[in-house]
């Protein structure tokens, strides 16, 4: 029986994605192998790999001015590549934090060069509740880029209204809310996502950037698997990609399209998040949702329980009914509810049901 | 029908890994989610994580000075990664080059500092045909380490007796021979292999590093995520593992110990190359094989015809006869047999017995 799985990443697949990977898995159309025994060269996984890349230009009419790359080493080494492709040693780069995985990124580029906060939301506690504010932004006008974090997977928080950053190229992490829904990829100089979270299985990563920008990259001193111009030049086979795992982002995305595209996927996303945070705020004495309203994540809900004895005992009840992964992040504790694109409205309706009955029987 | 897969890499999987990772795929054990929807930090991806390292460790007999991870990027990778952490500013490294991959390793630690050629095969004509000899190696007693391809997957060279590199820490690829038999992993410092050749699908690169030389890799001015040590100290989870990838390494490493170990592996590899060397030398008035007889390659076997139409026509015939994968590297040409660890004999009898009847009806 399947589980409900509410896990931060990897995360939950659509089921139809999966089944159809089963199906195919020993053997691939009628080539006698499976699709990661093919040559990344031959005509099957060039199929697959083409059709990655046109399915995700298709769902979020990526601009011509931009190309899609599928790289390894998840978000992490992007951190690393970031900096070593654009923030020139001589110059700075601009982050915004807005919790551990910003802060990450800042820390990899100070490893680089010598990039500057812009903007920060931390706590005195240390702990984040929120998204800078454009009027909270001080920007460089000379920055290389602006860096943000479009949605922080572990404190829950998400930008709503990407910031204005003047003619200053914008970069994005979006590994937790990539393809939520639409929006304008011509604002973003260069995004990049880990696909196990609404995409695909981890050892992915997918990059959106423009090609002036990638062709600008630095190449002095920076090995040639480090540099977006090699991977751009060579649509992403310079080495041997993960190909099993694109063609599972394949499945993922033939299903996004399938019912109904990136408008459907927003609607449900915001009505599991309306349900989720309408049944926090009913029931506020019981349940306290610490991120600002205007900051509040579609992708993350996170909230506390009046004690960490009750939180554990939420997770362990919670798993008798199949739902699993609520358990907050180690640096910050509660429950967190990972609701991406598998995630099914009645998924959501079923673990509020729990949670109205949990506080009841616990209050 | 299933397919004779010859491909170098992306390459052929062992059936009863494949089928085993078909039975599990919408569901692992009874947790209700595919291993891929697992995190990487619950107690089921642990479960594989470990085993697979054990797996490995007891098939090769790692010893405990030595220390396994499993990180992204391929060997294209570790071409970078190896000298920013191992190749000082001021300091030297020895590459031995054999073919393609090992000129492209020399090339990227070239970016990164001041490596040496410490021998070099390259014919006239750009070509390589063997190994380096003992003899030729002219080594640096102050280098940082000496570096070898010991498998050359294009051309079609092996080092079948490791060099003596005295008090030098020696640094290994072996993408494309690694567990093909049993051997001495204390010999080597470090030791790196892309998955997709006799160990899984591409996507994972396995490293086997000595314990204290990780332990000394430059931090200063290398990104985080590029270091070793990083790794090392999370046991491969720094950041998120491509998880299906090791996953299906495991069945692929369960595979191996089922059928007898790296003992019976290797008594096939050379079952399996005796038939082919010997069909090429009892046909040499028609095939011609350019290797060296004591470089020749058990992993890929890679031989010539009359012309470049017969090749293209031996391609084309052997296709109708399910056998697929046998065109040569573009920059090699010719005819390669890529007779990986799943290739089973009777593959390689099939083969023969194709080889026979095609010299016969283009002779």
């Amino acid at each position: 029986m399947r589980a409900i799985n509410f896990n931060a990443g990897p995360a939950g697949l659509p089921l139809p994605a999966l089944e159809r990977a089963r199906d195919e898995l020993v053997e691939f159309g009628s080539s006698g192998m499976s699709i990661m025994e093919h040559s990344h060269r031959g005509k099957e996984y060039e199929g697959v790999h083409g059709e990655a890349v046109a399915l995700l230009t298709e769902l979020l009419g990526i601009p011509a001015t931009h190309q899609v790359l599928f790289l390894q080493g998840g978000a992490s080494l992007q951190f690393a590549m970031v900096p070593m492709n654009f923030l020139p040693k001589d110059g700075s780069a601009d982050y915004t934090l807005n919790g551990t995985w910003s802060e990450k990124a800042f820390e990899e580029a100070k490893i680089v060069g010598s990039p500057r906060v812009a903007a920060t939301t931390q706590d005195p506690d240390k702990r984040y509740t929120r998204t800078p504010k454009q009027s909270e932004l001080q920007l460089d006008p000379k920055a290389a880029y602006v860096h943000i974090t479009s949605n922080e997977t572990i404190y829950g928080s998400q930008w709503h209204q990407f910031p204005d950053v003047g003619q200053v190229p914008l970069f994005a992490d979006m590994s937790s809310d990539f393809l939520w829904r639409p929006f304008d990829v011509s604002r973003f100089a260069l995004i990049y996502a880990g696909a196990q979270k609404n995409v695909g299985p981890s050892g992915v990563v997918v990059v959106i950037a423009r090609k002036d920008l990638i062709a600008q990259g630095r190449k002095d001193g920076v090995p040639k698997i480090l540099r977006y111009s090699t991977h751009a030049e060579n649509n992403s086979l310079y080495n041997t990609p993960p190909t099993f795992g694109i063609y599972l982002m394949r499945n993922v995305l033939a299903w996004v399209k399938e019912i109904g595209g990136l408008k459907e996927i927003e609607a449900r996303n915001r009505k599991k998040a309306d349900l989720l945070y309408g049944a926090l705020d009913r029931m506020n004495s019981y349940y306290r949702a610490p991120v600002e309203k205007e900051s509040r994540s579609v992708m993350n809900v996170v909230f506390r329980l009046p004690s960490e004895a009750l939180e554990d005992r939420f997770v362990q009840e919670a798993k008798k009914q199949r739902m699993v992964g609520l358990k907050g992040h180690r640096s910050a504790g509660g429950i967190r509810v990972s609701a991406y694109n598998a995630v099914s409205v009645e998924d959501i309706q079923a673990l509020v049901g729990f949670m109205e009955s949990f506080a009841k029987a616990n209050g």
